[in-house]
């Protein structure tokens, strides 16, 4: 069984019932959540041993955040315990034309304040096939850019395969340029994870947003410059289309500089019942269809119907076999 | 007024709340439901006096079942009290592109283990018009599929009509025939309701599926074929199709064998709610509005318009009024 | 800051949970509303500053719609205590083919039982700018009638400005003739909002209802119509399709007088939550718009899209800022 | 099996989850219920063949009232359809210091407002073995009052027992003396219940309320008083002790005025999940044992503690077998 | 009617349904509560006008802090609005043996990072008959600290009277000595309000805790202290008992510093159904007595009632009337 | 660390909300539990590594069942999947005087079922130090009883200690002798929990049930026969009283055969929120505290504390940590 450790920040997710604004009543359902948890819960869904790396309180709510990822099947030895607070980010998913609104209360979370030294990157990705980090991580305060940049550096090292998912989210990089510290942690990885826009923002390569921004061409420039320009082994671009809060559109690419081919997924149209992790489920379902060696025009498929899959599934995980993906496969082929 | 008696098995359905994949959250829904009883459950609704026989189990589970056909105003004095267990079935109900799952749990049910010498049909069909049973109870066991025998032979000799829906459930039938226990329970009878996979996968007769299965020539090629070797006086036909999880195209067929008249409805096209019990409250909305004496083509569409009603009500039962139904036909006129 | 009142009746409003028929499960959600009410609510969360007239029954279901008032931010000194009870109505929201479904329980609330001494409307509109009622309130009752027509006249001798949203109930009417009472409430108003058959059955003015009653010429002659014979400054007619009980169009039109302008606005197609209160949520942000010196047409594309927004969220009140609606023309522009 | 006809109103209770406050949330759970409900639906818990009379209106809410007694097994052929509205009761169950408190929103009505000549008593009581009506009834109106009297004089000319169960309700009876209509409703039954305090009220006999008005003596004169003046054949007296909102005492009296006995039952003391219906479970289980020949001293003891057991469940109904009393009977011997 | 503005820190409080473990379901409950805010929700409830200072942020969940204390009643706009997060705590409430546990997330908040300048006492206190406070605010940071300080002082210069809730929560006092920063905020005040624990440990005074803490001499030695030392009017000493989490024991003193006389208020043992803000529930209700004009003992009675009632009340506030109180007083003289 | 294997089947558990009857709403909460995974669970939330060994079907109701044992930290690799159902219970707490009520459907579950062959002794108990299991297993079938033999035997050759709990439930022992299976199960344990008159029925020692059963003398009768018979250990005797459905007693004894010396616990008596599992915890805590070194004493009085607060948590799993249980021992020293 392959194993695939992921690295970053896990928080609270608060949201309404129903279709309810936020404290329309006096209830809240939990969710717990973040870029790279969801990717290592989706990994274990789909059989994978995965293996989540964070930094959580020794409190109430930090335990039902090892709980949680434990019911999911990760593996949670990684998850240390220490720091002030869990981050919460209260999510209103809004309905049709009412679009969806996050509160974030993310500040002086136990993550944010790491200390990189506590992290014993030997012991924790000894065995490993696979490192997944995302780019919030870097974003986060000095002690998780400098972690992250350990784990990657220590994985090269060893022979752990890296991707990273850039997840751009500008309101962290207010005031700073992302560009330095991204480029750094993405340097000669084995995927590397976007839409075009982030990859301009924060590797400042591939062309500027612009009316032809999802022509191949345009996909092609992108995933050549960063292959050539950072060394990465293979690009995926992803396109979320919000028709409405309650419809998207979701299409992907994938590019291989080694035979400079250019695939691109159907595009699916997707009734969203809970949008938050939608990239992290093609990011886990790409690595997991990558390990089980698929084809890379299989494995996008396969990645991009899995996270059509998770716009249906309420939470940040994705709840579904690889054989659940493949049926819908099969049913709509 | 007209008096129905149906029987077949009851069972307990339990299902998430809202999207969520089963045990998502520690909290199920209860329904009762089972084919037979559904379409009970909806005659009571028309107005009809309908009588529900099946057996339940002396506990707390058997009493919430026969509490449940009370509420929606079922005669519940054929609700035989005895066996283990009552069946269980979890559904999750998906949601777009994400199918419906089920998960049976029904071996060793007082209904299948019951003794075909407990049911006095005699007494339980007195002043009936009309019996209903469907496909399923012959696949349940010896004792289920001879007491159906039973009251289809009784129902014949007391001059009281009889319908059969044949609810074609492969997998009940895994390693056995259906077609000579079907046979033998559909020959003869006023009503046989279908799709034309099930009429030849249980009867034996009719056009294979190809891609005319839909025209007006292969559904008259299938309702002939059992009204000339089965000797059915009336077939319908259904056909459901599964756009999503959440959007079904419904419509169906009636032929008339006396003046070899196929009848189509319209085609509806629905947001699901709840797709179980979808067949059956067709069933009982074309035994409503054949009882009431509306014309074949009227009573198709009151009956298509009743199950693309009920596809917008949570359980398995139908809970609409036949003013509804109208009003709805009314309205889309 | 500007300050409206808006006078009419507040109801208790009982709904089942999610797409239930009604008490289906033993469960009912509570929600406070009225025309005027979810005008007023409105508007707070607007910013203006909304005083609200009724009369609520001096016990916990009172108090439990004085705070619900409150929580939104509508001045409550207005909400007058006494009465034997305060109105109910049951609402199933429907869905898809399942049409919404109402059963009111209104007779002998407190507000229909009102004195109309005891409205002291020089201290209940000093220093507002603006008056808004209901064509519901003078068919609650010679009281309300009486009240309703003594705060227009105490408005418009304080150059308070009075608008009316004609609201036509045919069940409240039967048996009376509408015009009379609501001609004389309307009579010179500042703003008129109603869709043309309201028009035509309430105040005997405007074209019938046929083929091309919603062209620009019969709108133009509906609103051409109530300038003239009744005085009104400007004339809002408002559009809901319903196409499903989940999905309506919406779009409305502003007919200046003075320049014998018709504004169009754009039409939405919106996935209902829930549309009771959609109305009346174009009333409040047209008056908000108004207030705010939006020029017409603006201020129409702003109401029509309040009012989208609206049938998006649960309840009778529209829980949306200002910004949110700008941020959504802005989206969709 | 024997056959109880009850008759009197049933209404919609509403109350909050929990132990919140009423509107605490904006969510309510429903219940049906009412004196003699209550009774109709524990009786038939019992095994008894109950049939309710009463009158609800032709809507959703009446739908529900009429599923919600067939459900509990109660024959519903004599709940008229008719009139306007449903009564509602708000009930907000307390918690120790802090008081059970009920808002009431009856007024106008199906009940209330019923043709005594619309109830064929004939057919009603025709096959009975017992009719049951409260002293409630008399004081919701004249057809009320006119259509209890019709009821328990046809009872009287067919042989069917009479139980009249005073349940005294000042608040009903403000400006009007209840002595008058009681008495005559009362004359000649086979089985009265009340407290002391609302024989004197009611009935107009017995001692006033004193220090002693628990003692032997005090509950016999009473008793006897009931007997000799009024010609009941039995007198149950009831003593509900309410510690706090959580906590009552409850323990009974039968006095037998041919042997001129009074058995004294044990009392219990309860933690109190729900005390409304309470009495009415005393008087079902009352008339359950009387009707299964069970000896004075051994009905009382078993009605005392089934409405022990009834202040254990939510809603109305007591909803428990007579093996459970008996088993509760056993357990605590 | 009189007029009472409190100060200080508003909290989102989560708690899960019933009597779970946090986070053992998917769900929370939200309040929102903090000492003062309790307090002038009580007052409210208590017909009192009640103006509440604090800093929230200028998000969803500041817009729900203020229509939550709008929805009881409480004046808002002295709720300034800005800073980054609103302080949560998490809530379980315990059972039995297993006691209450609060996890707390308060670092960082809008209230603790205030700028006493964006205050304007002037305009908060104007026309003010009081002010209250309480000891956790100077816990909060230099901040908070100083703007109790302000207010304080220009409520000694303005004549409104202060009363100041101990309040002592070693947690946020640690490596700080509460004595300097307490004792300037409280001298002087009106009425003083702790238990001797808190009174030794802030305010440094009083005996220490000894088997004897809780007799008239000791309380009148700490009431005394204060009197003297620090210039208090009036001191109120409380006394909670935790017998188990569902079972407390409270009783109080008040202690006239002019007749010298220690009243003691009986003392009340509670079935707790949410311990949360039952001093402050005290605290509010003493000033409302006060204010009230009634006299020391009464009033001491009346608050030590009306706290005994919060603890039967889910959340923080104490929503209940002063007839209320009243009537447990007379239900258990 | 230590690690303790269990064995023993695992059910799905139904509930019914709040203090309802069952199906009084049609909801129902689910948990997972079983006498030796409630003690796995409870182990794993004391810090011992605990592995739990079963077999589960492949089905969803089997991935939620190892989910739940995952989020409690439970090892699951011993956790087989294979068989057609997981055995399910019904529970209905009952509240005072309405005692619990249970409906078990476990027939033909994955575990009776089991093929012992399947179960790689070697590999689950390699590096174990305990090894627990009860006297249910050997109940539920040959295959059962055989797996748990094996697993005994295989302990004892490699040194893994073992224990037992009785656990003796009658209804499964129907038309069976108890004696001989359990015998040859206990033989020689480590330590053999149950109370006398489980001993007595199981092993066919000790004295019978009495009125002096609970004397020292009774309870070290028990015990020594245990040990000189069976040759155990150590023997715990453990004594439920049930007060109510709500209030229980629960204390405890522990016999150390070498020392002759009877221990005996402190009485609880405890406020019940949900009473399955009381026992397994008692178990749980005892081993704990055993494998933590705690003198017999000492570990007795700890364990006897964690099962009162087991009582106190809603599911079968006690979750509380070992810092808790010594808390609530200090609180109530």
């Amino acid at each position: 069984m392959k194993r695939v450790v992921t690295f970053g920040e896990l928080m609270l997710r608060l949201s309404p019932p129903g279709q309810d604004r936020l404290f329309q009543q006096p209830k809240l359902r939990t969710f717990f959540g973040g870029s790279e948890a969801n990717v290592a819960a989706s990994l274990a869904h789909f059989g994978i041993r995965s293996d989540y790396v964070t930094r959580v309180p020794q409190n109430a709510v930090g335990d039902a955040a090892v709980a949680a990822m434990r019911a999911e099947g990760v593996g949670t030895r990684g998850m240390l315990r220490g720091g002030d607070r869990l981050g919460i980010y209260f999510v209103e998913g809004g309905a049709d034309v009412r679009a969806l609104r996050v509160v974030y209360d993310r500040a002086g979370s136990a993550f944010a304040t790491l200390d990189p030294a506590d992290f014993d990157w030997d012991g924790l990705l000894g065995g490993a096939d696979w490192l997944h980090l995302s780019g919030i991580t870097p974003a986060l305060g000095d002690g998780p850019a400098r972690a992250a940049q350990d784990a990657v550096e220590h994985a090269r090292r060893s022979g752990v395969r890296v991707s990273v998912d850039l997840n751009y989210r500008p309101a962290l990089w207010t005031g700073r340029d992302p560009r330095p510290v991204t480029r750094a942690l993405v340097g000669g990885c084995d995927l590397l994870i976007g839409n075009p826009g982030a990859v301009r923002a924060m590797l400042g390569v591939g062309p500027d947003a612009g009316p032809d921004a999802e022509s191949d061409d345009a996909l092609r420039a992108s995933a050549e410059a960063i292959a050539a320009d950072l060394g990465c082994r293979a690009v995926a671009l992803t396109r979320r289309e919000v028709i409405t809060a309650g419809e998207h559109g979701w299409s992907t690419a994938l590019f291989d500089p080694q035979t400079s081919t250019l695939h691109r997924s159907r595009r699916w149209q997707v009734k969203v019942v809970d949008r938050v992790g939608g990239g992290d489920s093609f990011a886990a379902a790409l690595l997991h269809a990558t390990l089980a060696g698929r084809a890379p025009a299989d494995a996008l498929e396969f990645a991009t119907a899995a996270s059509a899959l998770k716009l249906t599934i309420p939470g940040d995980f994705n709840r579904v076999t690889a054989d659940e993906v493949d049926a819908l496969l099969q049913r709509t082929a």
